[in-house]
C-alpha cells in the first residue's frame, strides 16, 4: 500500500489530468480542497524508498543535445540510451515526464550516478521546492503551474532539475503539460543566445518559464477577487463566504508553492557553485526579481480576501439592518393601529351605563376612530423619517433596481 | 498580443491618462480596482524580449547637458544624437518619456550599452523598484506617483534610472507628467549647487522629488480617512463600507511601491558603489529618511483602515441595537394591550351565566379597562425606562438631529 | 508529593494509554484539553532531582548490538548489563522504555556517565526538544507522535536520544507505542546502508521516522478540517465552533512540539559535531526539510482554522439573516391584515349614522373587505419579491434537501 | 504657500499652544485627529531649503556655559554671540526655542558651521528621530512630550541636538514649554555630578529628561483605558467606540515618535563615536532601558485597545441577546394569548347548529377560557425559565440597579 | 511626592501584601487593573535619585555564608557589617529584603560599591529585567513571582542580584515572601553541590528557583482558560467577557516580565563573563529552557484567550440565533391564526346580502374554521421542521437540562 494521500490535489472534473486546479467558480462548491500534502515516508521506512503510484504514467524520456551549430532530439528507450550524449563538450537535456516505473527511475538514477536521497526527492512527490548540492550535481526542486487553455483551471507539479557539468535533467510529474514548449522552440530555431550557452543557462531560461506560470494563474485570482468585491457588497450570499474562504485556502497554498522556490533561488544566487557562472547568475537575479513580484502578488491577494472576509460580515450585518428596520417601521405602525381597533372590538354594555365605551354610538365615532388612526399613523411615519430610515430602504431597494 | 494586462491601474474617467488613480470617493464605486499586476514575460519567452503596448505614447527624448558654466537643453530625434554628448566631462541627462517605439528603444539601448535584461526591465513596465549594479552602469528602477492639479487624482508611472560616469539616463512612461520640473528649473537657472555636482548627485535630486510626490498623495488619503472616521460612526451606509475597503486595497498597493522603494535606497547607501560618491551618499541617507516616513504613514493609515471596518462593524451593531429596542418598546407595550382588548371582544354569553364575561356589564366596566390598559402601560415603560431604553432611543434622535 | 500537571494529555478513554490524543469529534466535547504543559521543578529544588510518576511503567531496557556482520538483540535486567558492549567498535542500541524505576534510571545514569542535568531532561518530561552538547555525548531531545492503529488517536511522547561514540541510548516515556519498529526489522535483516552505518546514522534513521510520524496525523487534521469547512456553512451549530476552537488549540499544541524539534534538527546541521559525520548530515538536511514540511502545514491549518473561525462567524450571521427574513415577511403580510380585520371587527353603531362603519352593511362588504386584503397581501409580496427575500428563502430550503 | 499641513497636531481649545494634544475624553468627540504627517520638501525643491511657518514664534536663544567651577547663564541677542563660548574648555549649551526666523536660522547654522541637511532637519518639522553622525558634530532629532499642569492635554514637539566636542546646540520648536528645567537646576546648583561632564553627559541628561517626560503622558493613557474597560461592559454606547478608535490612533502616533526614538539611542550605544565617552555610554543604556519600557507600555496598551475593540462588539450583541430575549418573551406569551382571545371573538351563529362555538354558551365559558390562558402563559413562562431566559433579564437589571 | 504610581499592581484585599495577584473570579470584577507601570524618574532628575516609598517595608539583612566545610546565618543590622565577609574565599550571600530606608540603602551601596545607576535600578522598582556587566560585578534584576499559599493569588516583586567575586548580593522589594527558602534549605543541610560551588552557581541556582516560580500560576491559568472554554460555549455571560479581557490583559503582562528575563539569560549565557564559570553556563542554559517554556506557555494562553473571544462573539451570536428562531416560530404560527380568528370576528353585516360572511351562518363554519387554523399550524411547523428549526431548538433545551 502506498501511503501517498490517494488525492492530493483537486480534480477538477472527471475528464480532467490529476494535479488540475479550477478556478471556475463552480468548483468552489462541494469539491475537495486544494491542498499540498508532502509525500511522506512510511515513518522508519529506508531513505531512498521509491515509491510509485499505481496511476502514475510510464515515464517518456526525451533528449535534447544541442550546441552553437546544431541541435538534435532523440526520444530514448532505455535510460542507459543517454549515457554517450553526456560527456560531450554540448549540452545534452534529458527531459523524463511521468514517474511512472521503478525500474526506469532507478536504472536513470544509475546513469546519472545520483544520490539514493536525490532519486527520493525526484520520484515521492510533492516535494518542498529546495536547492541542494552534491559533489557534482545540483538539484533544484521546483513547482510548475501551467495554466490550461480554457483559462479556468491549471495543473500544478514538481519538475526537478539535476545539474551537471554538461548535461542538465529534469524529470516531470506529467507527460501531457509543461511550458517548457517555447524554451524549446528557443533550442530548435537557434534563437537568442541560448545555443551559445551552457546546461546552467537552460537551467535559467526554464526556471523562468516556471516562475513566469505563475503570473497568468495569479491574474485569474486577482479577477475572482474583484468579482467578489462586488458581490460582497452588492449581494453576500453563503456561496460568497464559501467562495473567499475558497480563495484564502488556494493563495495560502499558493504562497507554499513559491515561498520556499524564492528561498531557493536566493541561495542559488547567494551561495554560488561552480555550476552556475557569473552570467548567469545575473539573470537569476531576474528571475528572482520575478519570484518576488510573485510573492507580493499572492501576498497582496491574501490581505484582500482576509479584508473582504470582514467587508462580508459587514455587509451581512447591514443587510440585518435593514431587514430589521422593514420589520420595525411595519409593526411600529400598525401594532398600534390593531390595538385602537381591537378596543372598539370589544362588547362592553354600553346600554349599561353611559361610560361603557359611548364612542361606539358617537355620530361621528367612526370617522373620528379613522382619523385618531390617521394621526397615529403620521406621527409614526414622521418619527422614523426623522430618524432617517425610511431612506435607506428606499436607497436598497433602487441599487437592487439599478444592478 | 501583448500580455500584459489590459488596465493594469484604474483610470478616472474617460479623459483622464492611462494609470491615473482617483482619490474622489465616487470614484470607489464600481470602478475597477488599482492592483499594480507587475509585468510578466510569456512563460518561456526569451529574457530581454521588448514588449510595445499599442496604446503606449511614442518617447519623446530630451537631453539636459550641463557643468558649472553652462547648461544646453536639446530636443533629441535619433538616440544616436546623444552619443556626441556622453563622453564629455559635462553631466548629460537624457530624459526619455513614452515607451511606444521598439526601434527608438532598442537603438537607445545600443546607445548607452545596455544590458539586454536592463532594457526589459525598463520597457516592460511595470517592474518592481529595485537597484542592480551592471559594469560600468547603476540601474535603478523607481516608482513615480504625481498629484494632478486638482488634487482628486494621482498619476503612478515607473521611472527608470541608468547612471553612468557622465550620464544619466531617465525613461518614463508617460510624458505628460513628471515631479521633475523643480530640478530642471534648478538646473537651467543655477540654484543651489546642483550644476557643480555629477551625475550622481541629480540622481539623488529626482529621486528625492519622486519621493516627495507621495507626500501629498498620502495627504490626501489622510484626510479620507478621517472623513471615514466620522461617516463611520455618524452614518455608516453600505458605502461606507466599500471605500475603507477601497483605501485597504489602495495602500496595499502604495506600500508595494515604496517598500522596494526603500530597501533599493537602503542598498545604495549601505553597498556603496564607484559611481555615487561619498557626499551623495550623506544626501541619500536624508532621501532614505523620507522612504522610512512615507512607509510610517502607509502602515499607520493601513492600521487605522483596519480600525475603521472594526468601528463599522461595531457601529452596525450600535444602529441594530436601537432598532430592536424601538420594535421592542413598541411592541412590548402594545401587544399586552391588544390582548387586553382582544379579551373584551370575545363574545361569551353573558345571558346564560354571571360568570361569563360579567365586566362587560359592570357600570364602570370600560373606564376600569381603559384604567388597566394605563397601569399596564405605565408599568412597562417603567420597566424599560430603569433599564435605560428610552435614554438611547432620545439620544439618538436628537444626535440625529444634531447632524 | 510530585508537581507534575497529573493529567498532562488528554486520555482517550478509560482503555486509551497515557498521553493519548484522540482525533475523533466525539473526544472534542467535554473532555480536558490537551495541552502540553512543560514539566517544572519545584521552585528551588536541586538540579538534577528525578521525579517519578507513580503510575509510570517500569523500564523495559533492550539493547541492539550490530555490526555489519551481525546484529544480537538481548533483552536487559541490569542496566550495568549494557557495559560490555558500549566500547566495543559495533553500534549498541540500548533503548529504554518506561521511566517508572528512579533506581534503575539512577544506575543507568551511572553507566552511561550522564551528566545530571541530562540525566533530569530524560526523565523529567515533558521537556522541550532540543540538542545539547557535552563533553562525549550529544542530547537530544525530541518529541514522538504515533498515529493508533484505528486512525482516530494519537499518542504523544518524549524520546531522548543520548549519542556516544559508539552507542546511542534512547529513553522513551512508554513501553507499547514507538515508531522505530522498521528500524529494528531493517537492522535485522540487514536491509539498506544501516548496519555498515554507525551510531549517528542509527540517530537519524530514528529521527526521521519520528518526524515522519507526524505526517499521519496531520493528515488526520486536515480530514477534520475539511469536514469542518462543510459543517461550517451547511449546518453552523454550536459543536462547531468547539470543533474550530479545539482544532486550534490542538495545532497550538502540535506547533510548540515541531518548533523547537526544527530548530534542534537546524542547530545539528548547522554546528556539527564530531559525533555526527559529514554524510549523515546530509541525511539530517533531509529530515530537516521534512521538519520545515510539517511546520509548513501545521501552519496552513492554524491559518485555515482563524479563517473558519470568521466563516463560522459570517455564516451564523448569514442564518441569522434568513431567519429574520421569515419572521418580517410573515409578520410584514399578516400584521396590516389583522389590523384590517381588526377595523371591521369594531362595534360601531351603524344604526346612529351613516358614516359608522357603512362597510358593514353595504352589499358587497365582505367580499371588497377580503379583495382589499388580496391587494395588501399581493403588493407587499411584490416589494419583498423585488428585493429578492422569497429568492433566498426558496434556495436556503432548497440547499436543506440536496445535502 | 508653505506646503507644511496647516495643522499637523490637534490643538486642544483656542488658548492651548500649538501641538498640544487634549487627553480629556470631550476632546475626542469631533475634534481633527492627531496625526504626526512628517514635514515634506515640495517634490523637487532643493535640498537646504528651509520651510519658515508664519505662525513660529521667534527664535529665543539662551546660552548656559558651565564648567566645575562656574555657571553662566546668558540671553543671546544673535547667534554670533555664541562663538566667543563655543572653543573654550567650558560647557556651552546653547538653547534655542522658537523657529520663526529663517535669518537667524540661517547665521545660527553659520556660527555652528551645520551642513545644510541638518539645517533643514532642524527646521522643517516635524522630522522623524534619528542620530546622524557628521564630521565633527552629531545631530540627535527627538521628539519631545510635555504633560501640561492640568494632567489633560500634552505638547509634543520636536527637539534637535547638535553635540560638538565642548558645547552643545539644543533647538525646539516652542519656547514657553520643556522638561529641561530640572536640568537647568541642577547646573545652577551644581547638584550631582553634571557640572563635572562634558556636553555628552548634557546630552544624556537632556535625552533621558525626554524620555521621562513620556511616562506621565502613558499613564494618562493607561487611566483612559481602565475607565474605558468599565465603560464597555457596563454601558458601552456610540461614544465608547469613537474613544477607543481614538485611543488606538494617538497610540499609533506616540508609537511612531518613540520607535525610532529607540533606534537612535541604541545606534549611539552600539556604533558609539567619539564624541560620547565611555561612562556617558553607560548612562545612555540606562536611558535606553526606559526608551524600551515606554515601547513595552505603548504595546500593551494598543494591545488591550484592540482587545477592547472586540469586547465592546460583544458587549453590544449581549445587549442585543438582551433586547431579543425581551421583545420573545413578551412577544411569545401574548401572542399565543391574542388568539385565544381572537377565537372567542369570531362571530360565528351558534344558534343555526350546535357545532358553531357552542362554548360561549357554557356555563362556565369565560372562566375556562380564562383557565386556558393561565395555563398557556405557566408553561411558556415555564419553558422560558427552564432555558434561563428570566434569570439574565433580572441579572441585567440589577447589575444595572447596582451601579 | 513620590511620583511612583501609588497602585501598580492589584490588591488582592484589604488583608493582602502589595503587589498580590488574585487569581480567583471574583477579582476581576470591579478591580482596578494589573498593570506593572515601570517606575519612573520625575523628568529631568538627576540619575542615581532614589525615591523611597512611605509604605515600604523597613530593609531586613541576612547574610548567609558558606564553604564547602561550614554554613553561617547572621542577621545584619548595619550593612557595614557585611564587609569582613566578603574578600574571604568562601561565599557571602547577603538577602535585603524591604526598600523602606534611603539611608541603609545608600550604606549598602557604598559598601558593595555600587553604581549610582545600578543602587538606582535596584531601589526604584519595577524595573524592566536585564543584565548589565560593571566593572567587577554583574548586575541581574529579575521578577519573581509567588503563588500563595491558597494557590488563589501570586505575588510578583523584583529581585536584583549584585554578583561579585566571592559575594552575592540580592535585593527584594518584600521580606515576608520569596521562592528561596529550598535554596538556604541544601545550604544548610549541604544537599547537592552548591557549598562546593561558587557564588556564580548561587545565582544559578536562585534564578531557576525564580523561573520555575512561574509555572505554578500558568497552570493556573491554564485552568482558568479551561473553565472559560466550557463556560464560553455553555452559558455566555457578560462576566466570561470580562473574564477573557481580564486574562488577556493579564498575560501580556506576564509576558512583559517573561520576555526580557529569557533576553537576560540568554545574554548571559552568549556574552559570558569572568564571573561566571564555564560549569555555571551549562547549568544557566537550563535555566534558559525553563525561560522559553514559560514564554511558550504564555502565548500559547494567550492565543487561546484571542480565540476564546472569537468563539464567546459567534456564541452570542448563536443564542441570538436561537432566541430569534424561538420568536420567528411562535410568530410565524399564531399570527396568521389571528389573522384568520381576526376575520370571523368582523361584524360585516350578513342580513343585507349572501356574500356577507356566509361562513357565519355555515352549520359546521366554526369547525370548518378550526380546521383550517389546524391545516395552517400543520403545514407551518412542517415548514420549520423540514428547515430544521426545531431540532436546535430542543438540542439546546436538552443541551442545558445536561449540563
Amino acid at each position: 500500500m502506498s501511503n501517498r494521500p490517494s488525492q492530493p490535489l483537486r480534480g477538477f472534473n472527471s475528464q480532467t489530468p490529476k494535479n488540475a486546479f479550477d478556478l471556475s467558480e463552480a468548483s468552489l462548491l462541494g469539491d475537495e480542497p486544494s491542498y499540498i500534502d508532502y509525500f511522506y515516508d512510511q515513518p522508519g521506512s529506508m531513505p531512498g524508498t521509491l515509491k510509485i503510484e499505481v496511476d502514475a504514467p510510464p515515464p517518456v524520456i526525451v533528449l535534447i543535445d544541442y550546441s552553437d551549430t546544431k541541435a538534435t532530439k532523440v526520444e530514448i528507450e532505455a535510460p542507459e540510451d543517454c549515457e554517450p550524449y553526456l560527456d560531450t563538450e554540448s549540452v545534452s537535456w534529458v527531459d523524463v515526464k511521468g514517474l511512472g516505473s521503478e525500474d526506469i527511475l532507478k536504472r536513470l538514477g544509475h546513469v546519472f550516478n545520483l544520490h539514493p536521497l536525490v532519486l527520493e526527492d525526484i520520484v515521492n512527490v510533492p516535494q518542498r521546492p529546495k536547492v541542494e548540492e552534491y559533489e557534482d550535481q545540483l538539484l533544484i526542486v521546483a513547482r510548475m503551474v501551467t495554466l490550461q487553455a480554457n483559462g479556468q483551471s491549471f495543473i500544478s507539479e514538481q519538475v526537478s532539475f539535476i545539474l551537471g557539468q554538461h548535461y542538465l535533467l529534469t524529470v516531470q510529474e506529467e507527460p501531457d503539460h509543461d511550458s517548457f514548449g517555447p524554451v524549446r522552440e528557443r533550442i530548435r530555431c537557434n534563437k537568442g543566445t541560448i545555443r551559445k550557452q551552457k546546461s546552467d543557462y537552460l537551467t535559467y531560461a526554464l526556471l523562468d518559464s516556471i516562475i513566469d506560470g505563475f503570473f497568468p494563474v495569479l491574474e485569474a485570482y486577482g479577477e475572482r477577487i474583484e468579482e467578489l468585491e462586488d458581490e460582497v457588497v452588492s449581494n453576500p450570499t453563503r456561496q460568497t463566504l464559501e467562495k473567499i474562504h475558497g480563495i484564502k485556502r488556494e493563495l495560502l497554498t499558493l504562497r507554499r508553492s513559491i515561498w520556499p522556490q524564492r528561498d531557493a533561488i536566493n541561495m542559488l544566487i547567494r551561495d554560488g557553485s561552480d555550476l552556475i557562472s557569473h552570467d548567469v547568475q545575473i539573470y537569476l537575479r531576474d528571475c528572482y526579481d520575478h519570484t518576488v513580484q510573485v510573492l507580493d502578488m499572492v501576498e497582496t491577494y491574501r490581505e484582500l480576501a482576509s479584508s473582504l472576509m470582514d467587508v462580508y460580515l459587514s455587509s451581512v450585518s447591514n443587510r440585518m439592518n435593514e431587514i430589521m428596520k422593514t420589520l420595525t417601521v411595519i409593526s411600529a405602525i400598525f401594532i398600534p393601529l390593531t390595538f385602537v381597533a381591537g378596543i372598539y372590538g370589544m362588547n362592553f354594555n354600553t346600554e349599561i351605563s353611559p361610560w361603557n365605551m359611548p364612542e361606539l354610538n358617537w355620530y361621528l365615532g367612526y370617522p373620528a376612530c379613522l382619523t385618531l388612526m390617521l394621526l397615529i399613523t403620521v406621527s409614526l411615519c414622521a418619527f422614523f423619517w426623522r430618524r432617517g430610515w425610511f431612506e435607506n430602504i428606499s436607497t436598497v431597494k433602487s441599487t437592487v433596481k439599478d444592478d
